[in-house]
């Protein structure tokens, strides 16, 4: 019997790399949905490629999309990405980095692929625990999601609509490390830090670096990104 | 006092020019938003520039993706769309012109641009009479994307996330063609066909041309699309 296939949601970094990581454990043939949306750098799309080569994914596509028409995000915009010494020092609420419905678009255009490849299952690297500040990162959102899949296509009025996995929803970024070394995630080709340099290396400073520097330390794992020397 | 903003998703079709028209007469300030998808023509573009030009229309933004990378459809694909004589004939069930999840999709990115632009309403031109057969342009399906944009978006967090406006929703084409004579919509500026002759004349015999010329001929207005002579 041919494995059941599945949508993976890559965007090159630790915690879609570990999702994809947890499909693949779950038996299921993953496809992967890449998307570029006027990041400041290819270097994601790099990562993307590395870590689906890596994993043995079956199919790869890639969307571009202009995010930055809106405007209205550190990510997306001029807006300085901020930096931080501690994790403790990260304020708390919706942060700068926080994209408008990205998630919505991203998972939208997971549904479209997923009905024309046949999947009734989509994964999404989402985690409510360090991002607790992004609205389109909690388990409301996507159970919503997933209603709305019930009823936004053709396999849904058919009762195969996709179910929505976040199987690092709950997990700290140590657990998610952690359960990254276990399935043998090739950390050293994920790519997780919002303003690297031109050589791609690591600012260890912006929000993400510092929640996966610190999710490596308490894991006891050794983290092999490169990062600027400063 | 300002007029409140408005996103507008915008075709270049009937539908939309329509719904724009009454978006407008409503008081709204309207921000269009207009999208690429490997459809075959781009006059589609053209003509969502001119409808938007003749609606006064704050600003436009228009997003490029390819679905034409997932597959599955006669208006994304090289499938050829199908030709019928009369509307009696149009097959029931979903049309083969069907692209999956494409409305959730284009709602996905208004929701974004509504929070950037601070909109509270998003108007699309949806249809569940004529287009019975797609399932996400069905009451159900808005009313379940309006539930997910309570949780989706900063704003939904707040409170203010947009409603999602169908004006059409209910209407027969020729209602929607009287509802634009109303309104004065230019109907010559507006493009519907699925398959457009290189010099854009309109085929007269898909789905989208059948049900356009029966709501013109059934509200007794003139339609001044070109149409190839056959």
């Amino acid at each position: 019997m041919n494995p059941r296939p599945a949508i993976i949601l890559l965007s090159g970094g630790l915690d879609s790399a570990v999702t994809a990581a947890i499909a693949r454990e779950r038996g299921f043939a993953l496809h992967a949905l890449s998307f570029h949306y006027g990041q400041r750098h290819a270097i994601e799309e790099q990562a993307a490629r590395r870590v689906a080569a890596s994993l043995g994914i079956r199919r790869h596509l890639f969307q571009h999309m202009d995010l930055r028409a809106f405007g209205g995000s550190a990510l997306t915009d001029d807006i300085a990405v901020p930096k931080h010494d501690r994790v403790a020092d990260l304020p708390s609420g919706i942060p700068i980095t926080y994209v408008p419905a990205r998630n919505t678009i991203f998972l939208a255009f997971a549904l479209g692929f997923a009905e024309v490849v046949g999947a009734a299952d989509i994964f999404i690297g989402v985690n409510a625990v360090d991002y607790s500040g992004y609205p389109d990162c909690r388990p409301e959102f996507l159970s919503m999601f997933e209603a709305l899949a019930a009823v936004a296509t053709r396999a849904g009025l058919e009762g195969r609509a996709p179910r929505i996995h976040a199987p690092l929803l709950q997990m700290t970024k140590a657990q998610i490390v952690r359960e990254g070394a276990r399935l043998g995630v090739h950390f050293g080709l994920t790519h997780s830090c919002y303003d690297p340099n031109e050589r791609g290396q690591a600012c260890g400073r912006c929000d993400s670096c510092l929640l996966r520097r610190e999710g490596f330390r308490q894991a006891g794992v050794a983290d092999p990104a490169a990062y600027q020397t400063t």
